[in-house]
């Protein structure tokens, strides 16, 4: 069984560890030896794991491409232009591939995976997903004979590192993130992770596999946790609340609800407790009820685990003289998104408003206006004439309470002469599991 | 593809309302409908689950098992030596085997994987570990590319009540178990639960997965829960542990290290919130890290979502045809078990001793004579000139302690007149993790 790694960077690097250091149990899982015939780089005089043999680097694409011998193709390079031509090109050609490459997948799976489907050969992308959670294939496989009613994860881990050192140690969001990048979990550019999308796109593939959802859903909510502020984490802990990053998925009806954003989970939920740079995944299924999946969401050696059994898994179909089989395309179908205003969850709202009779009046005045009934209200004085209002609201529609807000926005005092918010409200959305 | 379902207790019940519900989906997985021909059980007038059609109902055996257009046999009935004879009858026959039986397989299972491997035919048991929790897919497939080096699960959901009930509301042992029976957790008979051999019997299922390890393991430590006095439950939670029964599997070089029992788990671990019929298993891959999952043990739906997933696998390879494909049998050897008094723990020992000059030394000198140092002692007054000495202490072989222990209960104190020890130690295993 003849591997051509397209890429061989720190995942890459991981493969070629696991190849050497388990061969012979991954020979007696196939059938077959396993072998390494050729490695695409950009650099081949970068220093690279001593497991690789120098001699299979190239930079000549076509040479790794167009090589017959070749059985499976192993895509850890990453990117979505040049890495999504060579995906094309390999499936074109009757080779399965594996890839670890959710920001291509989030854009471009559906025709990715019809184009193997239409050539009879696998797409399998357990590594996109959660790192070392089997999370791709418990939904593929085991929950193929169940409904899957809806699906929370923790699925960003320098997002969660950074919300568990404010939560729990008081950090700021940017002294966090100076941590998580010192220590290796953040990217140089952290936009990826700390704007959400990242997330957004491993939800984006967890939904095709749990309801069947085909993307792209530009409209989706994603926010990220930057500009979190350390009083909106810490009023959250006096409610009762951690602040995680979650991605929510749930079937509703024909439709989908999909979100990625900051989110109040209680402190006692399970969720709560995933700290530092874990990964958890909730599914909910209709008859088997909630199944939680925890583990390490990145670093090179998990990630290459999910790639390995991918490869395994896809060299059994091969050598069946089935290949196609592992991962064999299920209907995706044009699932509308329910809009954001429609989203009904409890809130919490945060506002600073100018210290005088009547505020308060306003204030629950707007909410009821919106038929927006609120659970908690905490009043406190602030420096400057100014108090804050924290609101934790009862469920109610997304669109009413950010009609609320926009009204409080354009409330006046002293006669018109101040407005009487004197900051910017913020708003976080609750999720009671 | 036509499957025959062995029993039609609450399980079977399950599957067919799952196949009723969700036929269309099944259908597009496989490329085929799923058809149900024939339902053997032993009674045909007992009330049955609205989605079956009586008319396939048998008490015949051999009509069931020698009908030759019988796809996928389904053994969903339980016990050992009529399942054991279908199944086999089964395999021989050359079709492919989905199966719920822990019992069978734990006694039986390698003689059953190696004639299902012989014969090219699946012999799958995702449901018999775990319920709904895809542990048996996770293992084999998952973690086919990794080492597990150790798992550590709460695999018996009646015991996992009782334990909760009494650490959490102060319940007794008894208290606790008819609580159990009467939410329908725990059997008439619930000495397979409570005494730790239904958790026993799904370790050595896990152990073949995850280390290859061919059973029996007769000399396996196996202990239940029955006979746990609260005072112990409430002891450990002022040291700041849960008591829960956890199996424990590790891998020692060429052997293995294999035990059911309930154990002080730390209070902030995570298995320690797995309450109530929760089930929990942490996996240890050596690149992957620790891995959780958790969700529904039992109950007849989750078992059955289980069953089904199992169902569509092995369909998808019978209509591929390549039968045999999906549980391929990995090469099980028989690794020697570690004695259970080479085992390396901390421990947790209460001693009711008379309450005399000297006796602290004595208690002290057994230990320190088996060099088992101790990491705290407390000592309390108890009525009728007796006191309470709990000892946890650092880790020491298991076989060190226990002649400590059978060193004090020689021991003798008023010139011989009274035993040191006023009633006989207990003693529990400590998982620090």
């Amino acid at each position: 069984m003849k591997i051509a790694l397209l890429g061989c960077g720190t995942v890459g690097g991981g493969v070629l560890r696991l190849l050497a250091r388990n061969g012979a149990r991954y020979m007696a899982r196939c059938g077959v030896p396993l072998e390494v015939r050729r490695v695409l780089v950009r650099d081949t005089d970068k220093p690279r794991v001593d497991e690789l043999d120098r001699g299979k680097l190239t930079t000549d694409a076509s040479l790794v491409l167009d090589d017959p011998e070749v059985d499976i193709f192993v895509e850890v390079m990453g990117g979505e232009d040049f890495a999504g031509e060579c995906v094309e090109r390999a499936i074109k050609s009757g080779r399965s591939v594996v890839t670890a490459n959710k920001a291509l997948l989030a854009k471009r799976g559906p025709a990715l995976f019809e184009l193997a489907s239409r050539r009879g050969v696998d797409l399998a992308f357990e590594a996109a997903v959660g790192g070392g959670i089997p999370v791709v294939r418990a939904l593929r496989d085991s929950f193929a004979s169940d409904e899957v009613l809806e699906l929370v994860g923790i699925l960003n881990g320098t997002s969660n590192y950074i919300l568990t050192r404010m939560t729990e140690d008081g950090c700021s969001f940017d002294d966090a993130l100076a941590e998580a990048q010192a220590r290796g979990y953040a990217e140089a550019d952290p936009s990826l992770d700390v704007d959400g999308h990242d997330a957004a796109q491993k939800l984006v593939l967890l939904a095709m596999l749990a309801f069947g959802a085909r993307p792209p859903y530009p409209a989706m909510t994603v926010e990220g946790i930057r500009g979190l502020e350390r009083v909106d984490v810490e009023l959250a802990a006096q409610l009762g609340y951690s602040v995680k990053h979650l991605v929510v998925g749930r079937a509703h009806g024909a439709g989908v609800e999909l979100r990625a954003h900051p989110t109040l989970v209680r402190r006692s939920s399970v969720l709560s407790n995933i700290s530092l740079a874990q990964n958890a995944i909730l599914v909910e299924g209709r008859a088997l009820g909630p199944c939680l999946f925890t583990g390490r969401g990145a670093g090179d050696m998990p990630t290459a685990v999910s790639v390995v059994a991918d490869i395994l898994d896809v060299a059994r179909s091969v050598v069946a003289g089935v290949p196609g089989l592992v991962t064999a395309a299920s209907d995706l179908a044009e699932k509308p998104l329910v809009p954001a205003e429609e989203t009904t969850l409890r809130y919490y709202v945060r506002l600073t408003v100018s210290d005088q009779p009547g505020v308060m009046a306003k204030v629950a005045g707007a909410f009821a206006g919106e038929n927006v009934s609120l659970s908690q209200i905490i009043q406190s004085e602030l420096a400057n004439d100014a108090a804050r209002v924290v609101i934790v609201t009862h469920a109610a529609r997304e669109g009413s309470v950010r009609r609320a807000l926009a009204q409080l926005e354009r409330e006046v005092v002293d006669g018109g002469a101040r407005p009487l918010l004197a900051a910017p409200p913020r708003f976080l959305r609750i999720e009671d599991r």
